[in-house]
């Protein structure tokens, strides 16, 4: 059982509620001997935080990550390395009009019909607000990873489309990602994209994303068939992000649509190195690495928690209409890219792992 | 670890090779005092089973399931059920050209750079053909959960897309499903399938196709957040599906492309009856049911082994080219129909009992 | 994997280091809506802390046990509570003298050659103090048990041997236990233990001890076969307790002198109750619970921090001795007996909520 | 959960009841590459098999093992290697006089009130046939560790108690162990024991052992803390084997009652080895292995199947009493020892593994 553990041998247990006094994570597994400082794991965890610009939650808070065991000396020891991160920004007053409401399209219904109990703060556990934790896990895995495999190792995410706006991926530009607030590759694309997410915060409205997640350096082999598949794993990892709907491995729905020539990658040596002439497999095959990129994509859903009157019912089961006011994130697919990229490392590490104890 | 087995509470463990001996299944954690027979289970077999049309793979394979242990007088005991299925159709000579080479988009490259040995006959491990262990395992899950929630309880898959062409879902006719060689729902697609898929194996080429899964009468409830969430071990068990390449719980990928007010299902008591005006969260919220129908539908990439000739390396990492003979499926994910269903079962039962553990 | 996590569906994940900033414990898998609060975790805690008396180690902390989440207005929500317990009275400089070398009998040394790292400061991780976040677990899981089971549940330990001292069990007198330092259960046996131990701390030695815990209240049926066996999964328990090196379940060791007709306890109805006329088995057979008491006992080995010299080596690999100055317990079994209740209910709740998933 | 199968990475799934059609064991995560033949597993089979000696079960049983998958051109290839064992002298009819009744000190009566079903052939699952499974997998790990470790790895089991009669551990010899029926390691015990055990079998009476484990050649450095501690696992391991009682490493119980002094052992470097001074910790400090020998002992209870009379109640609630008449070993330990033996090479093949993934 792993209700709130991830991984098999890399693992990594989060804890905590929107509205409480702290979140955090415990990881476990990380092999001993990596130099690792909460400022290394800060530079991830800033990628996240919400309120940083006008397009996501206004919410204030510096998730300032605090390890408390596992570290000595400014090394890991191979114990758990347990964070904290501390809830400053929760006004929990917001929430109040609609305590005792569903919002359509939200796990609060779910929650109370499971668990016969509600945290109404702030979404309790069901809260995006979790993610934070996942995102320190991930900056250990990355380093961790960047260590055993070198600096070829990278993971990188972009948003590619928002909303009904795609991105033209030929422009994919690495440096790019990073200067604009949507994490778009392209820079055609952020001009419009702004227009588009301001309209529609204005409208009181939300709409969805999808993020491409792109692992380069990573070696051939790892994956263990058959219920431990890398690609597997990865469907799960991303799967398991809040509002995640659709998940995609290289050409991913698209690779229905293609004929058994165009979809298989030709393999050729070229002095010493395998090349493969196309990635469809986005560096999968049989769920194990192949030595290509790892090419995997998500869709976000649109945030549930809008301005415009809906059509609900409320804890006693009678019909009522809710409109959400507060901070949110008018589209809560921008800040899943430090997400996604968490959790592919997660995912990545947890296989390298495994992969040595078998084949080591 | 879970290599081989799949589940948490409800778990199956599969072995066996596309041309050993035999494949097989042990499934551990199953409740007791459930009626259950060898027949009972072979009608979800003989679904899968190839040689039934000229549209799967012309291997001969009665596919007979036979029970070994957890089943005394007619009912199981709690004890592990051990399922065998002997391989009679096995021609290893098919295998012999094409034994030192790779075929381009197949899992036999990564399989040989992993453990360092092949087993060439048939894929070996990574053959298709150990799916109907899980069919096998799939059915006994369907059977408990029709014992356990009762007969509204109900997952039907079919195919809603065969290469380039789709079929009209709004004539989904649950009957006709069974009736025609493609799992096709839409009765007027059947005919133009048809022509296509055999134009398509004249060509010596294959093409992929889209999988959608309903599950009907699901308790509202099932899921366990954050890392065990309902639909994040949907798409692991269907990823883990050979040749699959996406995953989407209900409006899937699409969601990106939908506002806040379209994708969020609106609620409605309805004379005591909870009623949404949509799925387009394919009846989970936070990773746990709410009661609507489960959907999820999955892509399946053309076969790889393909008549066309295509570029590779061989074992000595030399260019070569390969054409594939035998007696392949044009389609793969035709047979992914009952597959499908038999992870979506297995799921969804390991779901029932975490549940009753946690909220019974 | 669990490294650091025990349990299978009722799960606690413990982190921190003897001389870090705090330790700490997530509790994952507890069923909603039971009413829980830092003060009923507390009474347990303080019946492990330290400084308490004169026969246990100096080193005084408060243990005050702080809960970060998982519980909403005084009641859990299902969702993973996190408790944290801060270090106070850590004097790293103790262990100065002894950095660069290994206490015989000392997990420091394995430690060291397993992680090439060493953490000197009062064991680090490998320290006893992690056991204080065992038995916050354990007060949850016995809070839990006490609700689902009610009152008649009943889970108990006490030392039945002090070194060279036995005690009369015949005496076993419950209030009594609570009474003496030594959770020593025969009012008789206490003045010579008292004798007996403050001569081995002034002789700068120490001794072990043999602990039995009593579970009363069980329901028949909880146990999984064959390799979550309540015994087996109770001896895992017992066993990771730091310098625990004996677990008996029943009879224990004592099963193989004696005969078939002596060992095996009789059945009995007597007026609709089933009663057995003895219980050699410690109320389990066939790794299942029979509804007679469970009882179980372990031997914890003498400390093996002591003033007296004792030959060894140091980090360097030379030929060296060592004297253990400090703070420790002359015989850690005495704080073993809250740790050994808590790793007892810790199993009992697991298998209970394993046990509603599979017979529910 | 991991209800029929055991390990965490070096992991075996076993099924089959004792008088059902075969009974099997599926090896899972075995490292590829490893020569494995059938003939090398019957060795630890044959050592197990019942009908060998007038001391043991006469049913007659050859116990052989085949290979299903996992295996091809005899090498293993990564994957599942699934094993049969066909029941032979399976007499059912042997039960017809207790398939009401339950043996007092057996399994039987709590798999009913568990189950609610009962297949009273035998004992069903309970029975002891089941660790023929267990003696296929450790054949498989033993060979396994003598691959990846060496010749100097080695796991030898002998019963050194039996019943009331010990042997002189002084005396013991690796090459007698396999000479005489008892695996004995004192030859001059021997006749003893033969009388005892025949004049118990005559009186219609059982006795139990104490079997003692040695491993040699084992690397520093297994074992995973905090819940994965080698000794932890060890003793869930022995205590799974049906019938144990207790669990010892090391000093085991009697750790109680020695001082700190004689217990720890001390460590010296003479010409650049290691070397401990005594082994009263089993070869185990702080979970994880030092180096030494891993000794570990445990004690099997008498067998509960006696043709004496004894006090029970049957199914329906009623007293009654019960002689068991059939072909019951007098002293079940005796076959315990190559069953030990298996369960020790698993836990560290295991261990070998993971710690290959931690700190490879």
């Amino acid at each position: 059982m792993s209700f709130n553990t991830f991984g098999k041998i890399f693992r990594f247990t989060t804890w905590g509620e929107s509205h409480g006094p702290a979140i955090g994570c415990v990881v476990d597994g990380c092999p001993p001997n990596i130099s690792l400082s909460e400022k290394d794991i800060q530079i991830d965890m800033n990628r996240r935080r919400p309120g940083k610009s006008k397009f996501t939650s206004q919410r204030k808070e510096a998730d300032n990550v605090k390890i408390l065991s596992g570290v000595f000396e400014g090394k890991t020891t191979g114990t758990p390395i347990s964070m904290i991160i501390y809830n400053q920004d929760s006004k929990s007053r917001d929430y109040e009009s609609i305590k005792d409401k569903f919002r359509p399209g939200h796990a609060d219904y779910t929650y109370f019909l499971k668990y016969g109990i509600r945290d109404y703060r702030g979404g309790g556990r069901q809260s995006a607000r979790e993610t934070a934790s996942r995102v320190a896990a991930g900056a250990i895995a990355r380093i961790v990873l960047e260590k055993l495999i070198g600096k070829k190792f990278k993971v990188t995410g972009a948003v590619t489309q928002l909303g009904i706006l795609g991105c033209n991926k030929k422009n994919w530009n690495q440096k790019e990602i990073r200067k604009n607030p949507f994490f778009c590759p392209d820079k055609n694309s952020v001009k419009l994209w702004e227009k588009y997410l301001l309209a529609l915060r204005k409208a009181g409205s939300s709409c969805g994303a999808i993020i491409e997640l792109r692992a380069a350096g990573i070696p051939v082999g790892l994956g263990a068939p058959i219920y431990s598949k890398l690609d597997s794993d990865i469907a799960s990892a991303l799967m398991s992000i809040n509002a995640v709907k659709g998940v995609n491995i290289g050409a991913g729905m698209n690779a229905a649509f293609l004929s058994g020539e165009t979809n298989s990658d030709e393999i050729r040596k070229i002095s010493k190195n395998t090349k493969f002439k196309s990635n469809n497999a986005g560096g999968i095959l049989g769920g194990i690495s192949s030595g290509q990129d790892i090419i995997a994509s998500f869709a976000v859903k649109p945030t549930s928690s809008i301005l415009n009157m809906r059509k609900t019912i409320n804890k006693k089961g009678k019909n009522t209409k809710i409109s959400v006011k507060g901070r949110h994130d008018p589209c809560v697919g921008i800040r899943a890219v430090p997400i996604g990229e968490a959790m592919m490392c997660c995912v990545l590490l947890d296989h390298y792992l495994m992969n040595r104890s078998q084949c080591g």
